[in-house]
């Protein structure tokens, strides 16, 4: 299967997740050594349905092979390339707080190819710790020069709402390319530099819709 | 305008997340004081398009008044209605770690209608503190008896992976109708008991994709 961007067709955000939700679906598959599935057994598994999953797959080209159906080692691969986590990330975690540390805690960003290489934060008394887990921690000031040294792309906003706009002109500033903002603040990015925001609550709204429409 | 679920046709969940952010923005419209907007108004802010915004209404029922446009206060309070938050949920938040810290330290969840009622911990230290932020701490044993004299009906787990599957069990013996599961560790629940998992390396593959794809 030749798994690429076929056109210059905007891919729904939507799509992106389930690629997301697909590749842990055939991570799974793998475990239990199934090395071919059809779109209706990962659909089964992901709790979507088989049309879903060949309209997503379509986005990138060709379908698995007929009356086969994919090669799970390979469609991984595929998507893995598709969603470019084929490779390994580096990240600059910007606030040693509360949040900063449950995502230092877990290793389910490293697993999936995201690693914390630097970590910033404005405590100096924090900072004089040099580094966390191996990570080395830095002031705010020394972002413009870590940044493109570690070459570093994605910046995690987890500071305190207030200062999150300085910070992500200065991430901006630095060289950074993607912003993951898990405050509520409301941040903009010149053209070129992609931001996402996190908001639990949104999870929370369609956990409540879900309950309200049972 | 008549917002209402017209059918039980599915909807999707794309659009109930794009109701969330809908919110958001009518939010800012009625803070400068803007009473009536159109989809054109809605989807520059959000960043999408208006054909988008009216397909989302459609699932409700009628759009807008025509050569009018939406009033802001109705259309945001028929959102609400919609996704069930036009009032408030008691949540029980399982877990006083970094990242339960990190959530008690936000107020976006109550902010939104998710009210942190009761937190639960199977540390005795910290239980002994008795509340945080006037919250009551409970141990995991006294959720049976909490949950319903609580009324609350969503659960937060932000355990250790490890013990995710038996604080669920214990959430859904108590009572929960929905979870919001932090842990990356796979859930079941009875039918009936609504699941949505959290999982912040999606927000980063999104991002991730997008960076490869400029």
């Amino acid at each position: 299967m030749v798994f690429k961007k076929v056109s210059r067709i905007k891919i729904p955000e939507a799509t992106i997740r389930r690629l997301s939700l697909y590749d842990r679906c055939l991570e799974d598959f793998l475990k239990t050594g199934k090395k071919v599935v059809s779109s209706s057994d990962i659909a089964r598994k992901c709790g979507t349905n088989p049309a879903q999953i060949r309209k997503d797959f379509a986005y990138f080209g060709e379908f698995g092979v007929r009356g086969v159906g994919y090669y799970v080692e390979n469609l991984q691969g595929d998507i893995k390339r598709a969603l470019g986590i084929d490779r390994s990330w580096n990240c600059a975690l910007v606030g040693a707080g509360n949040l900063g540390f449950a995502l230092l805690g877990t290793d389910s960003l490293a697993k999936r190819g995201f690693k914390i290489s630097a970590i910033f934060e404005q405590d100096p008394i924090l900072v004089e710790m040099g580094s966390f887990q191996d990570i080395p921690l830095f002031s705010m000031e020394e972002m413009t020069r870590v940044i493109p040294d570690f070459g570093i792309k994605i910046g995690i906003i987890a500071v305190n709402p207030e200062n999150a706009v300085k910070v992500a002109l200065r991430l901006v500033d630095a060289g950074v390319k993607g912003i993951l903002n898990f405050t509520p603040s409301t941040i903009k990015v010149p053209s070129g530099v992609i931001l996402k925001n996190v908001d639990f609550a949104i999870d929370l709204e369609g956990l409540a819709f879900q309950l309200n429409n049972q």
